[in-house]
């Protein structure tokens, strides 16, 4: 149970690079194992070319070290304050990815643009102020300004998480996110160019693209 | 037979996020069988790196499913809609590509600013004001606002079809269309930035272009 | 002899995707094997990942056919002008390269901004207006508003030629070109939004470093 | 302990192109054995994927060739000022790496947007103004320039120097200077399109972050 949680958590961790969300060491994945309450996290500063499975740190709810030679990452308490209050919240991922990163630098949302958006999102991204790394100001920050059902938030001057039911769940949501952005900021620009406006969906029109997404039609029974 | 088209449309699917063309699932490739009237399409939400052959799914015209263990893409309906609309289409793709996507999301279409664009489509890429994804909303879309001979569309705050004789024709065209949109982008900046007009070709230099391309004399006998 | 040039204008074709150059089959490599007076080059329509070293054609500088099965590249007249009017030069490229296209389509120069433009160029990159694929208006337009030692010129709408003493040498000057627009083209937008000037080098400064990587002192000795 | 050095200095050459900061031959690492006084460099005008770990050149720090077959790079006697000169630095690398060169066509600095630049740099990315390649020019520009503890500074119409303790770490600096240029140039762009401002952090809040990053708490005891 606690190994499946670790090799998706790890897979995770290495996609990361994979899909152009990190470079260097920017970036890190949890999982949680709800029965033991156990957390396995990134180690911290380790490059994903040579991390192994074996490097992840497994911790409890209160950050004790429970298993593993290397130090947490050091967003570790962020990522405990997303287990601690938000239920059903079993994989968080928290990187810089650089499209979604251009908006956080302006402490700006990205409005639902396009039906990907609405299809997987559902409602606008929204962006927490600036808040520092000391004590629990992040995770109280993503607590006050997150929105109900939207598994990812923009950290003000800083980057970005993703919370998921899994690690597997909250990557895709990275992933789309920085695609999201991406178009994004691309649309905004050419609007920009060609003296036209680019204008948000109506929140109407965006439950029919997310009810079909997420009510059953989509992808394969599990 | 079916065998040879499902070949066709199995390596179109995975030459998508190759291209850069989808992130995730974003993205679907069909193919028609003229004999037996029966369509091939990649299976809902299933991610291309673990998409075997056999994962496809086989469905006839109205939609049935005549083979395969997996549930069609979401988009089936809209692909069959094309077949059953458009004489001498044989592969449908549906994608967000990037570039593409961001005119759609504008709502507006792609001139002829490049040889390259005249090489290959001979007109603008129109794009279809906002659909839903209800019933026949999409296709119908699509043929009303189609150019007679380009086997490209973008659909308005969404993405792109394409659709040819083949499912690698139609792929030829999601991968150009994606380039052309992507210099036309960049353009577009840079006759901003430096104070200059951007114009698109005349149509009779189009004409000269698309004649060369397809005339005869471009790619070798087949 | 001939079979060297072979092996060495398939590497620079198969270098084009690889550089991202190209997209499907938009580009073609030529080599000029002086002492025969023949002209190696790439098939038309043919895919880089599975061109074969015996695809390549063998012509005259008249265009003759004198080995190999398949058609050569529909911009065969335009690679045997240069070959015909340009002395010393033994390669030739054509792509529409993304930056240095988006120049193109504007039918703009790029000026020398940046110390690797003067370093490998010399010169500002010129840009024909646009002219059509006929006869040998291609040809002509670059021999009239080519700069005097620059292996490289934009074409009006279109994309680009590079030519050099060999392929190899044609390759890197592709290479170096769409670097050169890119950083250009990035320099121009930052400058707009940061409300700065970006000035071209003067002639004198863009001297010393041509100098320094042409005068002998730059590379190994062959 | 030069041969641990010189796989160093290897690995860290290889990782420019593979990390996108340079095209054909347009960068080089060094590193210093501080015992022997010794300097490991690329030799000039290699390409990097032919690039062997004995073709590197080994110089005294007056630029004589103790070792080698090869030409040591052009930009040599920039690398020999540095470690002349610079206390503590063991590694050098110069490229012209895209988004960073962007700011340095300008002669523009990089303020501090994100707190990845904070975590990483502490302070603005410093630019020189122009200046030519003769003598000590660029070092001399370097020292005057450059922000104390900043492993990394711009230099007008060129590119940039990363210096550090090893060539791993200056590899680090140069990996992480170009995302933060990217990142910075698209919020430069994002926020000129939505009419928002960008502002710099406020030096105490840059402080917090650089602290927890270089303090201690960060990575794996060595």
């Amino acid at each position: 149970m606690l190994e499946n949680l670790r090799e998706e958590v790890w897979k995770a961790n290495l996609a990361l690079p994979r899909n152009n969300l990190v470079v260097e060491t920017t970036g890190n994945v949890s999982g949680l194992d709800k029965e033991s309450g156990l957390v396995i996290i990134k180690p911290s500063g380790v490059n994903y070319s040579t991390l192994k499975k074996e490097d992840l740190v497994i911790v409890d709810l209160e950050g004790k070290i429970v298993e593993g030679k290397k130090k947490p990452s050091v967003d570790t308490s962020h990522h405990l304050y997303l287990y601690q209050n938000l239920k059903d919240v079993g994989g968080v991922i928290h990187t810089h990815s650089p499209y979604a990163t251009m908006f956080a630098l302006l402490e700006q949302p990205i409005p639902v643009y396009s039906t990907a958006h609405a299809d997987i999102f559902g409602v606008k991204i929204p962006c927490t102020p600036y808040v520092d790394n000391q004590a629990d100001h992040i995770g109280k920050a993503i607590l006050r300004c997150r929105e109900e059902g939207c598994p990812a938030i923009l950290l003000g001057k800083h980057g970005l998480f993703t919370f998921d039911e899994t690690p597997a769940k909250a990557l895709r949501a990275s992933i789309m996110l920085e695609y999201v952005a991406m178009i994004a900021k691309g649309a905004l620009e050419l609007a920009s160019v060609l003296g036209v406006n680019l204008s948000a969906m109506p929140s109407e029109e965006v439950e029919i693209w997310y009810a079909r997404h997420h009510g059953g039609g989509y992808g394969q029974d599990e």
